[in-house]
């Protein structure tokens, strides 16, 4: 079995030279009005087009506007957003961040501040939040586990050691919700897929699945929450669970994939939150080859390859599915490539600044922004055009998360 | 050709002698808290949880936050809100609520005022919102046409008459949003699809298709944004259109339902927007029989029949498409079935109370709305339990309409 070189060249690269740049970008002023003057003294606002950027390097996170293209406010002393994530509350008022060293931090979009914080591991790699909105879970790998906090009060309501052998904790890894306060998750040390239910966090029930294959580095739910699929760094292939079958079974799928290759230096892990499920087919970038996977998600069958620039790091469906936008690992992170789904080959390539890390679309896809880090902006793409549409000043920026994610399944 | 028999029975009905209950369901209260407070004093709050009901009687909206499962106000002076529909601002902050008699108007959900109203038609029946959330667009039976709108100011910012010969207007229907400005209508009178770019809103281009079968009388997009499809009222099947093919035709699809079998006298219409895309298969309701149809979404082709406890009006999937949720015409309208999209089969059969007129779904699915009209009340089903978790007291609902609409296609 062979095992694959694991490489964060882009980890280890050294920040530069660039004085951080703290100012906002210029926005043109809405005609003012009476109700416009009230709103600016309540801070009064929807929260539907409102996101985060994390500022990786600065421990800080810009809130954003996605209606004006905005950075309307900052948020600092988030600790290390190595790795950060985020998911937010039902309401979309509130974000909950992730951090590498185990700070959960709410932060409060309207008023922008922090309403709570805790230090709840030694080393964490982020969280998701049940499906009514209740529960915000952290997946740990120091200490191995999960634990599950109220979204309130972010009070401790269950705690789930990821114990697979006496005294031997896992590292865990692929967190996501489930419907009804349920949550699945691999042990990356234990080759293992556990189901949490925590309908009652007092008792909470978990399932084991073990021996799914050598160490789940990541996962993802499809968006219907029906299939949960773990990617192997130990071998090739990956782990599916059918979460509908009334006794879920894991099945290995794509485990032909790579066999008999070379295996190649990967730069960077690809991350399967970023794959894409565009009608019934999913987008799945190759590990260390510069390709990106068409996978029929009824047979669960390789169906296409699709040449692309570089190493994929997220591969990302428009929410419509029409286009599948993918960026790439070191030495080719300052390009990003468009797939149309139908022609299934690349239509555009573009280089929207230095060190592209991520890519969020809009909630209905009209725009995508990308963080480019180097260049310490954030470039906002219309979709239709694939041109540029507006650049926003933000420190280092890497994760974008936008607030419609409260909304959707897996995320 | 038959035509159907269209007898509107619910909308004829009296709405009985029960006063108007205009008291709201009493609440748990949260604990105090000084952020609570200034909330309170500030009016400040999310506003992804928030959503309308209508009151169709009182010319009123109930505006409702699923996370609290509370009625939080009442907006009136609405007009005639008979067949009302709602889209919402980008940011998930105004509603837009279409009436019957031409009105339009924009209620802040957050103040819960009317900040802007036009008659802008004699008689509408319904609308959408631009993808980027600048342009409201109402579909007009008379003057037959579409007219489109400035979101922030209600100004007219394009006029689209249904003229397809000289002189001659068609009551327009089926109206959706497509990506980038473009909206897809069809017209009853003139058996026609017509496609407007509304890019450049001073020279919108329309797109006609003519002979597209007799009566369009509905239509949805599916959730990709891909097919758009019109019900035909003068004739059995549906017209379909490929969006996404380079030169889209129409084409004709389920032409062969209900030949050679008796029509039935039909007691109120299905609604197409109600249709349930789940996975790779449609949930569309028979028009006039007991049965909801399966159809195969790659082949366009019914695959089967379920039988279902009368008329169906809307046929409604849950998020995740795991279920689909029935509601009926009289005299069978005090029913609920739920079916199980594995299974294909009804699950069970719930009576939420007397006259249930709409059902909406929470964003992640967790619980379903249904309004209960001549009971005066909303009821909250729990969608894992399928059982009753809340009851709200509203006017005489009828439509439900959640703010997550504002991120997804064709709402």
């Amino acid at each position: 079995m062979r095992r694959r070189h694991w490489m964060l060249g882009s980890l280890a690269l050294p920040l530069g030279g660039c004085a951080l740049n703290s100012q906002l970008s210029p926005q043109p002023s809405p005609a003012p009005s009476a109700a416009a003057a009230d709103d600016a003294a309540t801070g009064l606002r929807g929260s539907g087009d409102l996101g985060v950027v994390i500022e990786r390097a600065s421990g800080s996170l810009g809130i954003v506007d996605t209606s004006a293209r905005a950075v309307i406010g900052r948020v600092t002393g988030l600790g290390d957003l190595s790795h950060a994530s985020v998911v937010f509350s039902r309401d979309q008022r509130f974000a909950y961040v992730f951090g590498r060293d185990g700070g959960l931090t709410r932060v409060d979009l309207l008023t922008r501040r922090i309403t709570g914080r805790i230090m709840q591991a030694g080393n964490s790699i982020g969280g998701a939040i049940s499906a009514d909105g209740t529960l915000v879970a952290a997946q740990n790998y120091t200490p191995g586990g999960v634990k599950v906090f109220d979204a309130d009060t972010l009070a401790l309501r269950c705690d789930l050691p990821a114990e697979f052998a006496p005294g031997r904790r896992s590292r865990v890894v692929g967190l996501v919700d489930l419907p009804g306060r349920r949550f699945a998750y691999s042990l990356f040390d234990a080759d293992a897929i556990w189901l949490a239910d925590c309908s009652d966090p007092a008792n909470p029930r978990v399932t084991k699945h073990a021996g799914i294959g050598r160490q789940p580095y990541d996962a993802l739910v499809t968006p219907d929450g029906r299939h949960y699929i773990a990617g192997l760094f130990g071998e090739d292939g990956l782990a599916m669970l059918d979460l509908w079958a009334p006794q879920p079974q894991v099945r290995r799928i794509l485990a032909g994939y790579g066999r008999g290759e070379q295996p190649l230096p990967v730069f960077k892990m690809p991350h399967l939150r970023g794959w894409a499920v565009a009608g019934r087919h999913a987008y799945l970038p190759a590990i260390g080859r510069h390709e990106v996977l068409v996978v029929d998600t009824t047979t669960w069958q390789e169906v296409a390859r699709i040449p692309v620039a570089g190493q994929p790091v997220f591969v990302m469906a428009r929410p419509d599915g029409r286009q599948v936008w993918v960026n790439f690992a070191v030495p080719d992170y300052h390009r990003v490539q468009v797939i149309d789904t139908l022609e299934r080959r690349v239509v555009r390539s573009l280089e929207p600044g230095r060190a592209v890390l991520h890519m969020e679309f809009t909630p209905r896809g009209e725009a995508v922004w990308i963080s480019c880090r180097d260049d310490h902006r954030v470039a906002v793409y219309d979709t239709q055009r694939l041109e540029p549409v507006a650049q926003l000043a933000l420190q280092a920026p890497s994760g974008i998360f936008f607030t419609a994610r409260a909304a959707r399944v897996g995320f």
